[in-house]
């Protein structure tokens, strides 16, 4: 599939050592590649970083410089460990500092609901000179974006409702359609038509993932992808040729 | 947690425009990390890359220059966006070639099967020169080892029984422990103490991890990270006395 002038893509930085250490599974890439897709976003590259200053500094100014957006989750909050709105300055070369009107929200708020406003929730609003704020439905804590950095949560609820808020803000290309097709015809089989019918279609990317020990038994699921809705058709039609040809059956034909 | 010439790294490399697209949600990852810790082996940082040669080959070459051991999943197979080993040797500077036991091995289970040996299935062979396979007991076609880098299947069943036949390869450090301390106290009314407690015990890495929308209610996991024992078992016995001094009751308290 090849870029153009409407290809419009984005990476994720996931920050934090629970990831890393397996207690924890990531839930927000496969819901940020989807989100960003339909609103014409390509999700291209992931880091999962420690929470280290200089592992973010340099993940976020290698990504900006890359792709046009970048997105971050995890270390926003009142602990020691959440340390990715200063990162996130110092990798722009900005200084860190209390968001006004996150302070005066967030001072609102505490003294509304008497409780303290303490020094580790004022570090909620840390954020680099300049950032405009990216509110969200779930937390009274926003996160933010920084020109082309959008600066979220880790706790998939709030990320969501974050990205939901980042949406708006976001230039979309075109959006990828997909098709997937399945069917029981073993890869070692169907390779050598299917990498010809990728030869034929190149402004479709097609995959093959095969899965085992399912209870229908194992089979592979073929995937067209394409910003070219005829081209996309064309594809998988073809891709439904040549499983029969082959003598194979088609399982299913999904398009999304 | 400072590191010492007994840490022994990695960094895992995610293969795969599915993983990306959010239409597979990757399942290795944490599987990967808890599994290298158990050997002495630190996960530092993980990449996703899409299928394609430049970006893999930029990804590896990273990776390996930096960490003790580099894991990559997903791209190996029979079809046309199985990459993975062409790009790795790209990466080092080696020819790809079919790898002599490996073919053998291929070419007379096919034969046993009464199954074509395509040259889709060929493919499945073709290594970086000199690379050292890596067996497993599920599948028939093996990964392999070149240098510090491993490269196994996407399929998680396949990829765990690769991990296992890798294992023996490493050489460990230290192993970290953990010990996860729950709570209701609130992020904003313990971050400060706990702070300081991070302070005092500059060897072990202490994480605070809200969630919400628990059955019972929301919480907070406080998990301290270290090699040393010792001070892993003191830092979270200061979390602890934390916790009553602030009033709050121990949910938990679990040592992994």
């Amino acid at each position: 599939m090849s870029d153009s002038s409407d290809t419009v893509t984005a990476a994720l930085c996931i920050i934090g050592n629970e990831i890393l250490s397996g207690r924890v599974q990531d839930a927000n890439l496969a819901f940020l590649g989807q989100g960003l897709n339909e609103v014409g976003v390509q999700l291209r590259e992931v880091r999962v970083v420690p929470d280290i200053e200089d592992e973010i500094v340099a993940a976020v100014n290698a990504l900006r410089a890359r792709y046009t957006y970048v997105f971050t989750t995890g270390g926003i909050g009142p602990t020691h460990d959440d340390i990715t709105p200063e990162s996130v300055a110092k990798a722009f070369g900005r200084r860190a500092v209390h968001h006004p009107v996150a302070y005066a929200r967030l001072e609102e708020w505490y003294r509304n609901n008497d409780r303290e406003f303490t020094e580790a929730r004022k570090r909620m609003t840390l954020m680099p000179e300049g950032a405009e704020l990216v509110d969200n439905a779930v937390s009274i804590a926003p996160g933010f974006r920084v020109e082309n950095v959008f600066v979220m949560a880790g706790v998939p609820q709030i990320m969501r409702a974050m990205f939901e808020a980042a949406k708006p803000l976001l230039r979309g290309g075109k959006t990828v359609r997909s098709r997937t097709i399945g069917t029981r015809v073993v890869e070692g089989v169907l390779a050598g038509p299917l990498g010809e019918i990728q030869k034929r279609f190149p402004h479709s990317d097609i995959g093959s993932y095969p899965y085992y020990g399912a209870p229908g038994g194992n089979g592979v699921n073929l995937v067209v992808r394409s910003t070219d809705p005829a081209d996309l058709d064309a594809a998988g039609d073809a891709i439904v040729a040549m499983i029969r040809d082959l003598g194979g059956d088609v399982l299913d034909d999904v398009r999304g």
